[in-house]
């Protein structure tokens, strides 16, 4: 059972903006990598379409920034399972710049997905989380 | 006093990914466009280093999904001035899908950007909105 | 018969980076946009499958940049049609800077992109354009 | 002295399009974190306005798609230095797919990139590479 994730990204100069900083919407790339990966680590994709007829679309995500990240930065994303619930989960994510330091934390966002399938004319409906997939993932303490 | 704005976006090929769907963060770039412009609807550029030395990063954004958007959807964003306070500006987002029909809402967003200056070194520092940037934008009623 | 179509873009602020300059990258977002309006225009999405079971893939893209764009910059897209064989079509672009005046070219790309269907096990095949767009498109005179 | 440098790219699900495939653009995405990471490797950074007043913005790039690559995909992206010229670098680039297997080559691209430096009013105009930098890299054999 898992229930948080690390990965340290870098800020790439497609990320950035002509402010000189991050683009804010790179952070939901990051967030998203991340998830990917945790999802990964227990032995899955998420593109489980095949496997499990399941689907994870978003249903609402967040983000506070409270710091610069420039290009060529390091940045851990921590993820934590905030709540799995039958059909969803919600994770929060903090964000720690390594490099440059001194480190610092320069953000929190959350996402929160729902596992959907299809019904026979293409529209998405939320299902429970397949077993497998639940069995492996739990909320963070 | 402007305390709204109107803009029509398509969803382009590049703003999907291989859910077939719009990716979820190309909600924000719509948010973004909007913002701007609305900012040249009143007279400015939201690059306004040069004219009042002060930039506009954000420190707060968020979204809710409520229906899927396709290529070439056309989608309405109605951008709302929720909030205007000295040193920063909250706007509330509804997206609205006005193509293929039926129209139907798909989601709400809001940004936070505060209004900020640099020191010598190039520390941002919040500072107040520009008078005469104030001036043209007023909380919606 | 069409073998040329016109659009314009403005420089967003994603669309730039940290040099305060547009992102290279971005000029193949403006190609792709304006090819897929081409296509509207002719009374096609360019995501034919449902229709002609065809997707098209790229094979081969190039630009030239000969001189800055920047944000909320105005930018004519020029598309011609170079060449339409039986299963690809290749096109030219001519990238203007309409605003801030004075006019000029900042870049010229190409784009070839072939028509291709899947066989049973999903592998993409060329394959003859469908008469129903070959019918609409010709190669520049 | 450098001619080469290799680096690893997983395909990111926002690299990928409704297609079910990676975007086209997304190849420059992997050639460009590619060549920064090169110029890390040699002691620099590819942002070196503070430390050597110049830039390096692209003149062309091109790319040939010969193959698919899909999310999760790792692509080895193999840089070699084309052409040193005294105020210019042109890359080529290999794109093999290492997993899943068997691996093949998927792509093949370049990139010319031209050293700038800026005069009183903003204008660039191309200067030789600084020296410290072009003691460092030399044409592949």
């Amino acid at each position: 059972m898992a229930h948080e994730f690390r990965m340290t990204h870098r800020v790439e100069f497609a990320d950035t903006d002509m402010a000189g900083l991050i683009h804010f919407a790179s952070y939901f790339r990051y967030m998203e990598v991340t998830e990917h990966a945790f999802f990964r680590s227990l032995g899955f994709s998420v593109m489980m379409w095949e496997r499990f007829k399941v689907g994870w679309p978003r249903v609402r995500v967040e983000c506070d920034y409270k710091g610069p990240l420039r290009f060529e930065d390091e940045v851990e994303v921590h993820l934590r399972v905030r709540e799995k619930k039958e059909k969803s989960l919600t994770y929060d994510f903090t964000f720690r710049r390594l490099k440059p330091e001194p480190a610092a934390e320069v953000g929190r966002g959350s996402l929160t997905t729902v596992c959907v399938t299809r019904d026979g004319s293409g529209v998405m409906k939320a299902t429970a989380i397949p077993d497998e997939v639940a069995a492996r993932i739990e909320t963070a303490p």
